[in-house]
């Protein structure tokens, strides 16, 4: 059960990394029932970028994979096209990452939109670095 | 006319098709008018999963043909590109089959994802024998 | 954590009310994350009812009361008008009721309707008692 | 503008009011353009809340007035019955305050469900004062 203490630490530990590397994204955090815990968008974040953070979230939270994992399942010449457009649409590239305690249990996810796909990644890592 | 009894024979057979070969999915049932009659997740399904069953269900009985074979129209250069945005969006790949009853009549279908789409394809045509 | 067994449980024994008293229904069974679990669409039962099935099972979840104790918050002169707007529509008359484990764990939600409000009441009384 | 720093501030100073009065809720901060710049759910708020705080921050900031405002154009009799359709939904109940400047500069809104309407719109008023 994921708290709302955890998902604060989640999320800041996600903002720090972004402002480290310069870059001002929009940080959502879900639970395990895909539900949102805590919502951030740092300055400068576009606006269009709020809806795919909670995106890459519920994306990682319903398939319990990194979002960028589904575009693996649904890409052209995939077993699965068309599975993108499940769920009123999921975000299947990277910034989305499962939440896990440290004994395995799964948590949420966390998802990152606001830079390059590799940086809401890496910006996502951190956040995943917490529990 | 698809009855619930007919309904819950057809999920119950993808259910021990599933089991016996170790996959949780989430199993729909639809009758001739894509309405809902039946619906069950197995422990361990994932969440993102129940609404692909259900839209997988729903593709099938719109077309009367197996979800994959939407992807035949709809791929690139087949003649229906955006075909699959229709209907609030198919699920164009295996683990959707239409129901019929032994002489011929169109009944509904049924859906199944959790597992691999073949794996999802071969539970589902398990609920399509027990009519 | 509701089981497909429990769901199943519950769900057939709202089945064998309603046939004890003679009103075809549909029974939607949800979990502490209003995720479906379970679904059966009795025969007979008109196709309004099933969205009003998951809609009240999904209201018993959301707020962990009784489908009609919502209207006490939004009737008029109640202290929150428009509350029946939100979360893409609220059903807020009986046939929606909490499940709960006996030490008193909440588990999710069963939602009955096709009949009358005070019939889908009673046969969704018949699943709690189940747990 | 609301920055980051405002909304969390204003976020922090609702959570404390809510603890100090024993009422797990839902907060969400929104700014002039009617965006998410922050929310947090405290543990053991109802899931149902969440889209309800939403839905009041969205309120309040859409007319720049107290979300129950809303309600005296809406409620029987009043000049503009149905606007609470309108924006996809309103939620016309206290709870959703505008967020001001001290030089009255309108920044956005906040919104809090999970109490009393009139708990949530106390614990609401606690944000307004930070700025």
């Amino acid at each position: 059960m994921l708290t709302l203490e955890q998902s604060q630490r989640a999320l800041a530990a996600a903002e720090a990394h972004a402002v480290a590397i310069g870059v001002p994204v929009n940080i959502a955090i879900v639970d395990a029932g895909v539900h949102l815990t805590a919502f951030a968008r740092m300055d400068g974040a576009v606006l269009g970028a709020i809806d795919v953070a909670l995106g890459k979230a519920r994306t990682a939270a319903l398939f319990r994979i990194p979002s960028e994992s589904v575009w693996d399942y649904c890409k052209p010449a995939a077993p699965a096209p068309t599975l993108e457009l499940s769920n009123g649409g999921l975000m299947a590239f990277p910034g989305g990452l499962p939440l896990t305690a440290a004994d395995g249990t799964f948590l949420g996810a966390v998802g990152v939109s606001g830079g390059a796909p590799s940086q809401d990644r890496e910006i996502a890592k951190a956040a995943t670095q917490t529990l």
